[in-house]
C-alpha cells in the first residue's frame, strides 16, 4: 500500500510549503498576513509538519492571537513544549488570549506549584476567573464554560446594545447569542445576533428577546448539558449559578468534543478497559492500561473452570457435553453484550425514571425468552442429528433457553443497577458481562445435564 | 423506586399544564403567543405528553411555522401521524416551511408513489430542490445540506449586503456565515454575521471576507464532513458541487446528530447486531433485529464444538483440559475485543494511511506478546498448584501466550482489512471477533495439548 494522501492532507502540505517559503526568505510581514488568513486548526497542522528548527522560527513569528488559537488546538504535551519555546513572558501573553476553558484544562494538568506560578504572573482579572473555573468539579459545566459573554439590559434599544457590543466585541467573537440580564445580573432573556441585526431601531430589547431561556447550572454534569444542546439544536447555552446569576456560556464546539469523548468511553466500555488508548498510544502504556483488566478476567475465568471441575464426573461420563460448552457459553455472552450495548447508549447523559427502567427490563425479558425459544429449538435439532440422542438434544436446548434469558437480563440489569447506585458503569464492560455469563451458563448447563444423567444412559 | 422527575421533565409538565389550560379555555390568541415563545423541542415534548384528543386540538391551533419546527423534531412514524391529522393541504404548507434536509429524510422513507404525490402538490421551486436533495447518495453531504443560504457579492458594501440579507432573511434564520460568490456562482470567500455587523460602512465585502474557505463537496461522506466541522470548530460549512459552485450549507446541529448516531453505531458494532435498537424499540422488533446475528453466531459456535469433538480422545484422557477451556477461549475473546475497541473508534470518519496501519499492527503485536507473557506465567503457576503437574501448567501457559497474541491480532486486523476492502466494518462486531477467537483458541489449545500428550502421563 503506497501512502494515500487525502485532499485535506494535500492542502496542509501545500500550506506548509508556502509557510516554509515565507519563513526561509524572512518575509515576516507576509508571514503574518498568511497566519491571519489561515484557520487556527490548519496552523496547528502546519506546525506539526515542520522540523524542530523551523517550528521555533514559526512560533516566534506568529502574532499573539494566532499563537493562542494554535495552542488551543493542540494536546497537553505539545502545549507544554510550545510554552517552553516561547519563554515565560510571551507564554503569559498567549495564555491571556486563550479560551478560558482550554487554558483551565491545561492548568489542571500541571503541578499545583507550577500552576500557582503561572497564575500569579497573569493579570489579576484573568487569574481570578481562571481560579474560579478551576474550583468547579472536573466534569462539570463550570470547567467547560467561557466567562466571555455579552450581557445587555432589557431596557436598551437595539442601537444602544449594538454600540455596547461594538465596544466589547473582541472578547466574544464566536458567540451567537446576547444575554439579557437585570440589575442583579440575573438572566431574563436571550436575543440572537440575527434578531438584533434585523431589529426595528425603535424597538426595545425586551420586545426582541425570548423570555423562556433554556439554561444549565454551573455544577451540572457536562454530559447533561451536551444532551440539552443536542436536543434543542442550540449553538450555545447560558450558564447560571445557584443564585440564578448569569456566569458563563458553553458553546456547541465544546459540546461536540464532549459527545465524541463520551462515545469513545462507551466503546472502550464495550471493549473493556481500553479507555484512553488511541492510535498514538505507546505499546507499553497500552499494556499497562489493559493488563489489570485481563488479569482480573483471567481469575474470573478460572471460576468457570472450577465449575467444569465440579462436574468432572458428569463430563467424564458424557464427553459429548464438552462439544456444546463453547457454544452455550459464547451465546450467553453474545446476547448479554447485545443488551449491554442498548443500555450503555441509552444511559448516556440521561436520568432514568422508574417506569422506563421497568419497561426496559420487561422488554429485554420478552426478547430473551423469544430468542431462547428460537435458538433452543434449532440447537435441539442439531444436537439430535449430530449425536443421535433426543435426551442430549433436549438438555442442550433447555440449557440454551435458560442461559439466553439469564444472559439478556444480566446484560440489562447489571449496568442499570450500577448506574442506580452511582457506581461507574464502566465496571460493567463487555468482557466482564461475557465472563460472568460464562460462569452462569456453565453452571446452568452442567446442572441440568447432571440432573438428567440417568436418562442419558 | 418512585418515579423521579428531572428538572427538565418538571419544566415540560408545567408547560403542558399551561398549554392545556389555554386550549381548554379556547384562548387561541394566547395559545399562539405561547407557542411562539416556547422552543420547538419543548413543543414536541408537550405534544407527546398530551392525550390524542388534545393532540389534535394542539396541532390545529399551532401556527404553520411552529408546526414545521415541531414536525422536524419528531421521528418518522410520528411525522406520518401528524400529517394525517393536519390533512393534505395544511401538510403541504407545513412541509414548505420545514428544513429541507429533515423533509428529504421524511420523504426518503415513503413509498415512491406517495413521495411523488406529495412533491407534485408542492410549489415547483421547493419540489425541484427536494428532488435534487433526494438524488444524492443516502450517506452523502448532499442529503444533509440545506439550500437556504445567503450568497453575496465581493463588490458589495456592508450596507448593500445588509439590505440584501434583510430582504431574504426569513429563509436563513439559523445560519452564521455569509458566503461570497462570483458571477459564476463559484465560492470566493466567507464573512461571518459578526464581522459584517461590526464592519466599517465604507469597506468592501472583499476586504472583510476570508478567502481560504474550508469546503465540503456534495457527494462527500457525512462522516468526513462531521470530522472537518469537529476539527475546525465551525458552526457551518459551505457545500460545493463538482464545478466548484456553491450549492448548500451543512450546520453543526446536523453534524451533532451524525456524530451521535455514528457513536451509537460503533457501540452497536461492539455489541453485535443491536443496531437501531433503543429504549423505545418494541420487543419483537428487537428480536427480529438481534436474532439473525445470534443464529449465525450459534452455527459458528458449533465449529468450536466440533474442534472439541475432533480432540475427543485427548480430552477423554485428560479431562482436566476442559477446566481451562472456558478461561482460554474467554481471554482470547477479551483481548480481541479490547483491540477492536481501539480500531473501531480510530477508523471513525478517518482515512488511514499505510504507515499508520503498520504502526498500529506492530504496536498491537507488542501488546499481545507482553500481555501473553504476563498472563501465561500467571496461569502456569496456577495450573501447577491446582493440578500439581508442571507439564499441564506449561501446556496451558504456552497456549494462553499463543492465543492472546492471535486474539490481539484478530481484533486489530479484521476490522482494518474490512475497511481496506470497503466492506462494512459492522461485520467485525464484538461477538463475531469473540466467536472467531473461540475457534482459534480451542484449536491452538488442543493442538498443543495433544502434541505433548505423551509427556502428561
Amino acid at each position: 500500500m503506497p501512502p494515500i494522501l487525502t485532499a485535506q492532507e494535500m492542502y496542509i502540505r501545500q500550506l506548509t510549503e508556502e509557510a516554509l517559503g515565507l519563513l526561509r526568505q524572512e518575509r515576516t510581514t507576509d508571514f503574518e498576513h498568511f497566519a491571519r488568513d489561515v484557520h487556527p486548526y490548519d496552523l496547528a497542522q502546519i506546525y506539526h509538519e515542520l522540523l524542530p528548527h523551523d517550528q521555533n522560527r514559526f512560533l516566534h513569528l506568529l502574532p499573539i492571537e494566532q499563537l493562542a488559537d494554535l495552542t488551543e488546538s493542540t494536546g497537553n504535551a505539545e502545549q507544554v513544549k510550545i510554552f517552553g519555546i516561547l519563554g515565560p513572558e510571551r507564554s503569559i501573553d498567549v495564555m491571556q488570549q486563550m479560551d478560558e476553558g482550554d487554558l483551565a484544562r491545561f492548568l489542571h494538568e500541571l503541578t499545583p506549584a507550577k500552576r500557582e506560578e503561572l497564575l500569579s504572573s497573569m493579570q489579576v482579572s484573568s487569574a481570578t476567573s481562571l481560579r474560579r473555573l478551576l474550583s468547579y468539579p472536573p466534569e462539570s459545566v463550570g470547567r467547560l464554560m467561557s466567562e466571555r459573554f455579552i450581557a445587555i439590559s432589557a431596557e436598551d434599544t437595539p442601537r444602544a446594545a449594538t454600540e455596547h457590543i461594538r465596544r466589547v466585541a473582541s472578547i466574544s467573537d464566536t458567540i451567537s447569542y446576547l444575554y439579557v440580564t437585570d440589575e442583579e445580573k440575573k438572566l431574563v432573556g436571550v436575543v440572537s445576533y440575527h434578531d438584533l441585526f434585523f431589529a426595528d431601531e425603535t424597538a426595545a430589547i425586551s420586545d426582541l428577546m425570548k423570555k423562556r431561556v433554556v439554561t444549565v447550572t454551573v455544577t451540572m454534569d457536562q454530559e447533561e448539558a451536551a444532551r440539552l444542546i443536542q436536543d434543542y439544536d442550540f449553538l450555545a447555552l447560558p450558564v447560571i449559578d445557584e443564585s440564578q446569576k448569569l456566569c458563563g456560556v458553553i458553546t456547541v464546539d465544546d459540546i461536540l468534543d464532549i459527545v465524541v469523548s463520551e462515545a469513545d468511553e462507551d466503546v472502550a466500555k464495550m471493549g473493556g478497559g481500553g479507555k484512553d488508548i488511541d492510535f498514538d498510544t505507546k505499546a507499553f502504556v497500552a499494556v499497562r492500561r489493559r493488563l489489570p483488566w485481563l488479569i482480573l478476567l483471567l481469575f474470573i475465568g478460572l471460576v468457570s473452570g472450577s465449575i467444569v471441575g465440579y462436574f468432572e464426573d458428569t463430563l467424564q461420563q458424557i464427553v459429548a457435553l464438552a462439544f456444546f460448552m463453547p457454544m452455550i457459553a459464547g451465546m450467553t455472552g453474545n446476547t448479554g453484550t447485545q443488551s449491554l450495548a442498548v443500555v450503555v447508549r441509552g444511559l448516556n447523559g440521561r436520568k432514568l425514571t422508574a417506569p422506563t427502567v421497568w419497561k426496559l427490563i420487561r422488554r429485554e425479558l420478552v426478547v430473551g425468552v423469544s430468542i431462547g425459544i428460537c435458538c433452543g429449538i434449532i440447537i435441539t435439532l442439531i444436537a439430535y442429528f449430530w449425536q443421535g440422542n433426543w435426551v442430549l438434544g433436549g438438555i442442550i436446548g433447555i440449557s440454551l433457553l435458560a442461559t439466553l434469558i439469564i444472559g439478556t437480563l444480566t446484560g440489562t440489569c447489571i449496568p442499570l443497577l450500577l448506574s442506580r447506585f452511582k457506581v461507574d458503569p464502566a465496571v460493567a464492560s463487555g468482557p466482564l458481562i461475557t465472563t460472568l455469563n460464562d460462569i452462569l451458563s456453565l453452571f446452568i448447563y452442567f446442572g441440568i445435564a447432571s440432573r438428567f444423567l440417568g436418562m442419558l444412559g
